[in-house]
């Protein structure tokens, strides 16, 4: 039987491409919010400051959750998975989680036919919270 | 304003690695189980079956959950997010979700110190489950 690995030390991003999946799940509805990345700096924020820090790919920079918006994650606790290669927050969530302006970016399902439907209503206008610009 | 993206055909695998991630989340206690990854044809196996089907990165090949131990995952919804590039699955968990034999692979958290901790019990001896040559 194999032993379950020590991590005592926590993730280790060694042997990985530096980004590990992280999934931000409410703290109070516990509906999944989000999944993004993080590399050892954002790992590494995020427990020093107590609030969701990702790297955004999009941007190839440090992901501040909030930074624009306001609605940043307060994070309540923090797991990792058997194999220490990803990330479970649970989060006080402050406004929408997605950009989209919803709760949750998983605001649509995909029905038996393969059809996909909004389920949700937007929380707010991501006009108003991003601007014109976006 | 950007619109949201029009993914009436599902997720798209182009313009990715070919694999995108996908979370599992037990639809009874809304417990954050795993999370693991799928190819197209892992995908398209999900819907059809209506049970969770990954792709193994260590393995190369199809991962139908449960295969070996019988802990299969019976999915209930599939939601996309915001990009359609992550799965959210709502899955009637069999047995034990993780291979050490947890409910969930999340079974340790960290503390405001660092340290790493197992939180949970075993449901089951994954040397029963798997056999000794695990």
């Amino acid at each position: 039987m194999t032993q379950v690995p020590d991590f005592q030390k926590g993730l280790s991003f060694e042997g990985t491409s530096g980004l590990l999946p992280a999934i931000a799940q409410d703290s109070v509805t516990g509906r999944v919010l989000m999944i993004a990345w993080m590399d050892e700096q954002a790992w590494q924020e995020t427990r020093a400051s107590g609030y969701a820090v990702y790297f955004s790919r999009s941007r190839g920079r440090l992901w501040r959750k909030g930074e624009i918006s306001g609605h940043r994650q307060q994070v309540t606790e923090i797991r990792i998975d058997c194999d220490a290669d990803a990330i479970l927050l649970q989060v006080k969530q402050m406004g929408a989680a997605c950009h989209e302006g919803y709760a949750s970016c998983f605001f649509r399902s995909i029905d038996s036919d393969g059809d996909v439907k909004t389920t949700d209503s937007r929380l707010v206008d991501p006009q108003r919270v991003y601007g014109k610009n976006q």
